[in-house]
């Protein structure tokens, strides 16, 4: 970490204390000299890696846009100016210029301050973001607005280059070629997605970062021509409808989409990036900026490995080593070696990840099975197809999209897999709570929109051998099936009960004699519906625990098996509208004669989002834990 | 219609008879003769205007592409090789080449030939498409199978100028750049969307089209720098990474993205296409086809009215005027009058579509208010983030897109709209069956996909007035809502039905004494209830009708109002899994004590894929037509 100040900048900091002390809120960050710009950024870096050492976060991305997010709080007036951070995760620097320094303490805890942007938390946040590539949707939505109402504040949307590869980035784009008005767009590049960058477009820019030569070219074939004494030529090249120096400057692309385009620039300059800032706002078009920076720039362990530090837990900032080591394995890394394994043993499986080679734990079967490996960058619509594409030429594609990204894709799933009853397997990573991520990367609602898919087949696995089993059977079926599980530490658990999957088959796991409860548990809750089971059965009240295994189809043996219980309670880490629970009772009400018929108690998520926190903590909040629910099963009994 | 023969055409004609007729199967236009091409082309289109003309269908878009297909059928082996129609809608030609020519009969109709490519329909149709911008990168997952088989057949996707402004389309463009092997992307530029076409990147193509000019210029650049005798010039012009030929010639857009441009080709001119094709197939690499046809050639009704000709009812081939007018107002047209109405009345309101300015209805309110219509083009992610964006910044956004689009925006609608309870109305068109589309075009599933999506309110109307009625309130309400609508004649019955729309709230419609049966239905079924209620109470069955207005939140006084019925009846035109039915069920367990409890029939349709067909027949097919619905009630009774 190069954080060595030099004498006279000690001395400086010493005289006035910290810069970082001026800035209390929107716009301090004007009061400040020139030339206390790289100081400034150096405590900025510094407050940010103490801070994100305790608490965990996305540090990458945020000394990557130090800089930047400097350059904007300078050049622009918020709250009425606007910022739209795409993703949000990279936006720690402008919550800090915006005078909300304090709640870095709490950041991504319970209550406490969210790691994306949120309207909620600052009126200098513009937009909630979370998912890539919607800040420019957005920015244009804005732009149109506050035209209608006669305003003309200075829209900002920041998109890195991973983010652009995002379909609907681009989409945003073809329609920003119309304005007539300002627009400022910020291409943040940084030369990487999560992982690293795939695909042409990221070839594309890195050829623009060369472009200097470009510059020196096109002034070489002006003078060429013009000593030529070819002076037609030239007027013909200026006349032409899309003019040459569009085609010769760098930014093509982005100028052949009818965007203006400035760049490349420096994207650890302040001023330089002012000047742009400062040029593009007198430009009445959609004009976008390309600024070149470094992913974890200022602190080294970071930037050697930017994707370990794209979103951190606590670390030690010496070595930039995790402070707790992990001690049992997670769900994904199970993922990762059962896909080994599978690809040694069947030459048709291929993998296909969305940018998340390392977060999907794919990297293992990437370095082992290059040829049969796919990272399409954001871009989970194409993925899927792309996977039906595969399956259809005779491949047996596993596509692993953590569950709140799997949302992007419900159409390509509902009509290019499971319409044509593609043997496509959606390795479907964390589902159900995730944590400090909060609202939008909570894995809650996939059990509800890929039940409403016909033909596909939704399985949870109770712990880590049935993932292993779970996915070697999906592999096994001609036909779509997802399986979902948790973030975190896979449950090692009823290792003993490993009796063979059967297609649409649940599982019972304890029966008691004449059971009054029968507990129905989807995936991750059969832990907890373990816990519960003894301590029910220990209050008088005997249990019986089935593994549901299939969240569609349910198992219709289900409800054989519950009959003459007095209680069935039916347990997931989903929302409860059109989760397992809701259709369960359909089942049941239709399937079972009033007589032997159990009341049934549906615990699930609230309809609402959930916020970040500890997922202890949220369990507790949404009455998902253990204490909560033996609580109502209590109640149910009456 | 230019359909006049020559002589000579004529007697060739006579002599052999109709080319068509020598094509029975794939492969067989490979026997006809280069001089034939023109007459079988306008033998095509004779045969299509005629049957479509009879059937309805998709004219435009198919008379376009006749040279096109042609060109493909004689430089590919089908099976073997892959055709992928993006959309599919054009493929008419496809299959006449195919050997389904005496499926034009039953075009569209129950039990008939498809509009649209089916894989269980054909060898020869290589994948099933229906919705926009997915072919690219089906074919890419096509490519990239056969590589890992070790096989080589040429694999072509074919798509349309406007589904290019689809964000996948350019995802998949973004991945073809990696390939190092051959795949054949035909760009069919009729310069048309379903409407006119928007955006950048048809600027960009429009520039394409007089691309002759970049070509003499390339020569004339070159020339004068050779002729300065500046050859240091133009080796380092050679020498630049992204060469400098890619900067001069046509198509650098594709070509910075990694993808090799061919063109443009004039689409009605079957050879100059082979030729190229024949070029293409030696390109190791993606290689883009710009090909440029008109929608609707050969028919003049059609080339002057391509959008009204885009999916044609059956048409009277003289005028081209269709055969049966319609003579009640469709929800459509309620709609467009009231969004006109509205957009009078509040300065603040905008509409937003996607590619649909016709099929919406919003063609009117974009003539009276241009500066607040927005047509994205086929981009329903973008649509419903910028809306979201123009909400944020203080406007009333209307987004009209039809319900199987919005599949689409699933996670925008989720993260964009909702989670900050943006105030956008989401005006769902063609929800439930739409009939001769088929698969893709069923509108069943948004009432689950909605309801999964916290902070929304999703409505249904029982008739035009109350679809006037739920927008206007809609747009009053600052808070997320859809409001979901048929396809087809709006209901004009219980006109005089219309009490207050209040937020939450249902309606009863019918209410006798001592009620044995409640029949909860959810918009179009209000209709069919009405039939079942008297049909219930003549048969000695007092009805109670409800009219349940709001499909989230369901109002919970249907629970007090239904308690003491025998049976209650939820009536949908959505499928089952996690539609109104299932919802409504929970709720009555938990709510209504057990003894004053009806029971619950659900109807929905079934968790299937519902074929195309007359709408009158798939209801009878799914049991939701009054006859069904009668028998299943009365069993349910006893």
């Amino acid at each position: 970490m190069s954080n060595k100040k030099t004498d006279s900048e000690q001395i400086l900091a010493m005289e006035d204390g910290p810069i970082l002390d001026r800035i209390q809120g929107p716009n301090d960050i004007k009061k400040i000299t020139k030339e206390e710009y790289p100081l400034l950024a150096q405590e900025i870096r510094e407050f940010l890696i103490e801070n994100i050492s305790e608490t965990g976060g996305h540090l990458a991305s945020n000394l990557g846009a130090v800089e930047l997010t400097m350059a904007l709080h300078l050049s622009l007036d918020l709250p009425e100016d606007k910022i739209i951070w795409d993703v949000g995760h990279q936006s720690y620097t402008h919550k800090l210029l915006t005078g909300r320094r304090e709640g870095f303490h709490s950041l991504r805890k319970y209550g406490g301050m969210s790691g994306f942007p949120k309207r909620k938390e600052s009126a200098c946040d513009a937009f909630d973001t979370g998912h890539s590539s919607t800040s420019i949707s957005a920015g244009l939505g804005m732009v149109e607005a506050q035209e209608l109402k006669g305003e003309s504040h200075t829209i900002v949307s920041v998109i890195g280059d991973g983010s652009l590869t995002g379909g609907m980035a681009f989409e945003a784009l073809n329609n920003a070629s119309k304005l007539r008005k300002n627009f400022i767009i910020i291409l943040n590049d940084n030369n990487m997605s999560i992982s690293e960058n795939v695909g042409g477009l990221s070839n594309y820019l890195n050829s623009l970062r060369t472009a200097e030569k470009y510059l020196d070219l096109k002034e070489g074939v002006y003078q060429s021509l013009m000593r030529s004494g070819n002076e037609g030529t030239v007027r013909t090249l200026r006349k032409v409808k899309s003019t040459v120096k569009q085609m010769i400057v760098p930014g093509m692309l982005f100028e052949n989409m009818g965007v203006t385009y400035l760049g490349p620039i420096d994207g650890h300059d302040v001023t330089k990036m002012m000047k742009a800032i400062r040029y593009a706002k007198r430009v009445k078009s959609a004009v976008l900026i390309h600024v070149l920076t470094q992913k974890g720039k200022g602190y080294e362990p970071a930037e050697r490995h930017p994707s370990r530090f794209h979103g951190a837990e606590p670390f030690d900032i010496a070595t930039g080593m995790p402070k707790k080591m992990r001690e049992k394995a997670n769900y994904t890394d199970v993922f990762s070696t059962v896909m080994c394994k599978l690809g040694r043993q069947k030459k048709d499986v291929v993998a296909v990840t969305a940018a998340m080679p390392d977060g999907t734990g794919l990297k293992r079967f990437r370095n082992m099975y290059p040829e049969r490996f796919f990272d399409v960058g954001i871009a989970e619509e194409h993925a899927v197809t792309f996977a039906a594409g595969l399956a259809a030429g005779g491949m047996r594609p596993v596509v692993a999209i953590y569950s709140s990204f799997l949302q992007r894709a419900y159409d390509q799933i509902l009509h290019d897999v499971c319409l044509q009853e593609l043997p496509v397997v959606f390795a479907v990573d964390r589902a159900g709570l995730v944590g400090s991520d909060g609202e939008t990367h909570q894995g809650i609602f996939d059990l509800s929109f890929l039940a409403s898919i016909p033909n596909m087949t939704v399985m949870a696995p109770k712990n880590k051998w049935e993932l292993a089993d779970m996915l070697e059977a999906a592999l096994e079926w001609e036909r779509p099936v997802a399986i979902r599980y948790p973030r975190g530490e896979a449950y090692d658990g009823l290792k003993e009960q490993r009796s063979p999957l059967v297609y649409g088959r649940s599982e019972v796991l304890v029966q008691e004699e004449n059971a009054e409860v029968s507990l129905v548990a989807v995936g991750s809750m059969v832990k907890t519906a373990e816990t519960l089971c003894r301590r029910l059965t220990e209050a008088g009240h005997p249990c019986r625990l089935i593994n549901a295994r299939f969240v569609k189809p349910i198992d219709t043996d289900i409800l054989k098996q519950v009959q003459g219980s007095k209680l069935v309670v039916t347990m997931e880490e989903n929302v409860r509208n059109g989760g397992f629970g809701e259709r369960f009772r359909e089942l049941l009400d239709a399937g079972v004669p009033e007589e032997k018929r159990p009341r049934q108690l549906t615990v699930a998520l609230p309809d609402a989002y959930i916020e970040h926190g500890n997922v202890d903590i949220l369990k507790k909040e949404t009455a998902l834990d253990p204490d909560s629910i033996f609580q109502r099963i209590l109640e149910a009994l009456g």
